[in-house]
């Protein structure tokens, strides 16, 4: 089925303990768009470049079947940038620099043909940009999924708690449940969520895997342990981009099936960390992809026997 | 089979910022038992107590086939004493005060009748003395599982390591790897450690769950998200019980066994997290038991269709 996905298409300079990667492209929709790419034959994005960002790039992503109708380029302008530095445990990072360039006044146009997409990924962003890409749809969509950050509940949590009522899945990752929630346990932090308007709400916890509820059932999927995480950054919109790509893939949204999504997901995800950028999602190939879910398959299997 | 323990046998005083536990009877051995007893019908601990010590909990250890000729008591001596106080995250705690009292020259006597048991779990204690009680075997135990801490890493790093070569099983949680490994990467502690002389690493990471390692596999564990957590004192060893109890019951060490060993280990370990000390095990059933290995199966079930 059709997917639109709204998000960041930009620059990232990343370092962390074991190196650094200089200027590579990154932003929430580019890793959207490539990791579900890998389950859905075309898709739109929605996105803003300046006219420093490499068109071999916008060339691959249409080469994957990603549609740029709606990743408007601006002349001499420059594309958003984000450079930020991990700490040694990989999982908290400060940011350096933002320079927000095309992203400061960007207002989506979503392509006449994306305008009855099925399914829509808000990727990070301002919430009343990713509320404007819902009021330009004609119907709507089977499943909107939105992913944000700590940031916009600290600047524009009530534009957030607007576009939340709307949405079908959150994905946000647990210490930003705990402040939406104001809520210690993730349990209690999920039944205060799913109050707020998403039927289902996935809790990323990093290299600790992630957590789906909905209001009956719960589900986990563990990160895969890896030998080394050369760069988490953008492993949450790739996972974001399989769950949701395979969900419009196989067009089913039910319950059974977005852990099918998660487990995806979080494969995909374990690529990215493996890498700078998106050159390890570029380079994937399916058996890579196969072998990986058969790993998480065998690391989560047992058959239990209870006390006689 | 035959199961015996060593471990402390103690008081523990527990605040969190959810309350106080005041004076309760704790101990690695106490917790160990109490779990591994939910499988075994006979066991074995050794440990030392002083007159201040309950009659009532050892007899309650009785009822549920711990034998205590391994129990020494001493007149006119208090019983080990530990107060500590957990941080907001209840992942975190300070030790308020510990009175090692009777544990101070304790030299574990294994009883003529256990001396031939199949399984053994040495808890946390001072390295030399899990040493001495398997220089007290006339065989070689099928299973010897330790249990240890930073704290020995610390102070007792070489004899540690002397134990640690005769033992199958580590269990030890991710921050003790990096330390006992010098590795960041779980994967790669698990692989150092490995070499140290255990076949098999159980890596607990409390509410992230819990990794199983050989030298070919590995198997991962997630806790059970609760609603609460009272208090987690003594999680890790109610773990260690239900795993060596399961293994010991079953007298199959096999690494699909483990698995299952883990799992009950962890659905036993949610209990002890519920109440302050030993009360939550202490009132368990067996339909709880099984309604929560239930819980786990359903948490991590899935079935995975594979890109067409």
């Amino acid at each position: 089925m059709s997917l639109i996905t709204v998000g960041t298409v930009a620059f990232d300079a990343i370092e962390t303990p074991f190196g650094s990667s200089g200027k590579v492209v990154g932003g929430a929709a580019s890793y959207i768009g490539l990791s579900a790419s890998q389950f859905v034959e075309e898709q739109h994005i929605i996105s803003v470049i300046g006219d420093d960002f490499p068109e071999s790039f916008v060339q691959e992503m249409q080469r994957r079947g990603i549609r740029t109708d709606g990743l408007e380029r601006r002349k001499g302008e420059k594309s958003f940038y984000w450079a930020g530095k991990y700490h040694l445990d990989m999982n908290s990072r400060d940011t350096l620099a933002t320079e927000l360039n095309v992203l400061a006044d960007f207002q989506p146009q979503v392509p006449a043909a994306a305008r009855n997409a099925d399914y829509v990924m808000l990727g990070n962003l301002d919430p009343k940009v990713q509320a404007s890409v819902l009021d330009q749809m004609e119907s709507r969509p089977k499943l909107i999924v939105l992913d944000t950050m700590n940031f916009w509940m600290d600047i524009a949590l009530e534009p957030l708690k607007e576009v939340i009522k709307r949405i079908d899945v959150l994905t946000i990752n647990d210490e930003e449940a705990r402040q939406l929630s104001g809520e210690h346990s993730l349990v209690k932090a999920a039944q205060k969520i799913l109050e707020m308007g998403p039927t289902t709400l996935v809790i990323k916890k990093g290299e600790h895997g992630a957590l789906l509820f909905n209001d009956e059932e719960v589900f986990f999927a563990p990160a895969l342990p890896l030998e080394e995480v050369l760069d988490p950054t953008g492993a949450g919109d790739t996972f974001a981009g399989g769950f949701v790509g395979y969900l419009a893939h196989t067009n089913d949204t039910s319950f059974n099936n977005m852990k099918r999504g998660v487990v995806l997901g979080s494969a995909l995800a374990s690529f990215t960390c493996e890498k700078f950028g998106t050159d390890r999602l570029l380079e994937l190939t399916q058996s890579e992809l196969d072998e990986r879910i058969q790993r998480f398959v065998d690391l989560v299997e047992f058959d239990i026997i209870l006390k006689d």
